[in-house]
This record gives structure tokens, C-alpha cells and sequence, in this order.
């Protein structure tokens, strides 16, 4: 079972995740949380690392509903989408599959919940593919 | 086999996120997001919700290592750590244990690296409890 859904898309890093933004906006993702790997890394430890930014993807009000089923599954949200520099204008984003990272949870209904966010994510990934796809 | 690591404090919602912070600190973690879900359910969707912040909490040598060994590791980074208002001056802290959400990746030399994460979790969270513990 994988643990993400990806593609890959013919624009420069900055674009796609512009294009990633607009995907997931049209499903009902905010996006809550912005990281620059490469920035953090740099600043952190000197490391070189490739342009590589992690988007919090967050539809409320399927989150209220988890957290209500489970307390603690904020420490698994908001779903994360990857999106990394491939180098010659491809660019990969990458979403958590949330069915595969809440399967140490225990909760039926959660899990429930899980699988219609992991139909979002995917539509919005296929989304990104269609009109992008290399 | 739980998904966090969790204890509860005798301190009120702000000051433990202070000390959590501080914990986190000692092992080496860096917060690089803070997310107010209690503001963020208000703003979006008009819901009452009790404080909840989610800290991501990031070693930034051990997440370069990972990131190197499993290029899409960036979907469950970083590792988050909830904050939540239980009342009457109580508030739980639990962190994700790295081990149980990545065991949807196959990959033996990131399962290792996960546990190392876990350890320095597990001695923050008992760093709080045993300072703070109710």
C-alpha cells in the first residue's frame, strides 16, 4: 500500500504549487501551513537541499468531523502535499494518502472519514495531472 | 499499538504550549508551524472548538537524513505535537509516535531513524510530565 499520491507536472516549482493550491482549493482544501524545507534546512544546519515545500492542506470542516471522532488525530493533520523540484521544469507533488498514515488509529469511522478525504486528494491530484501532466 | 505519546499537566493552555516548546527544545526539536485549529475552525466554518494548537515540531539534522533515505518522507514531516485545553486548568500534550504513522512506508533505514525520533519525543513528553505532571 502506498503511502502518498503523486504526479508529476510539467512547470516550474513556484507554478506548481500555485497549481497545486488551485487543485486543492477546488475540493475544499484551505492551505493552513506553508514549511521551505530548503529554507529550514538552510538556515538550520548550512544543508543544501532542493527547492522542496510542504503544503498543510486542510478542508475544516472535514477536519471538525475527525476531531470529534478522535481527539488526538491532530497529530496527523493537516493532510500534507509535497511539492519538489525534479530539476528541468518537472516538478512533483505528492499528497499523504491519510487511509495509509491513520491506519495505527483504531477508529472505524475515522477511518471512514479518511477514505473520503483520500478521494479529494486524489481528484485533486488527477486534477493537476490532466491539465499539467507530463 | 498507540499512535501518540501523551501526558497531561497541571498548567493552563498557553503556558503549556511554552513548556512543550521548551521540552521539544532540550531534544533538539525546532516548532517551524503553529497551528491554531480552535481560530482556523472559527474563521472557516463559524465552529466552537476547545484550544487546540498543533506544534510541528522539526530535528532538522535527523529530518535531512530522513528526507535523503525516502524522498516523499515530507508527507508526515513534521512531527506534530497537540496541544489541548482539557479544563480546570489541565491541558494535554501528545506527540505523534513517528514509528506508528510510518509504518505505511517500507523502508527499514527510515523505520530506524523513525525510532531514534521517537526516543527524543518520548524524553520530552516525560521532560514535561515529570516537571509538570498532574
Amino acid at each position: 500500500m502506498s503511502y502518498y499520491i503523486a504526479t508529476s507536472i510539467s512547470l516550474p516549482f513556484d507554478q506548481a504549487i500555485g497549481a497545486a493550491e488551485a487543485a486543492l482549493a477546488e475540493e475544499g482544501f484551505g492551505v493552513i501551513s506553508r514549511i521551505d524545507i530548503q529554507a529550514t534546512l538552510k538556515v538550520k544546519i548550512g544543508a543544501d537541499f532542493r527547492p522542496y515545500t510542504i503544503l498543510g492542506a486542510c478542508n475544516p470542516k472535514l477536519a471538525h468531523e475527525a476531531l470529534q471522532l478522535e481527539d488526538k488525530v491532530g497529530t496527523m493533520l493537516p493532510c500534507n502535499v509535497v511539492v519538489q523540484d525534479l530539476g528541468s521544469g518537472e516538478t512533483e507533488i505528492a499528497a499523504i494518502d491519510p487511509v495509509a498514515s491513520m491506519q495505527a488509529i483504531e477508529n472505524g469511522e475515522l477511518a471512514s472519514a479518511a477514505a473520503e478525504v483520500r478521494a479529494k486528494l486524489q481528484r485533486a491530484i488527477d486534477s493537476v495531472s490532466q491539465a499539467r501532466g507530463s
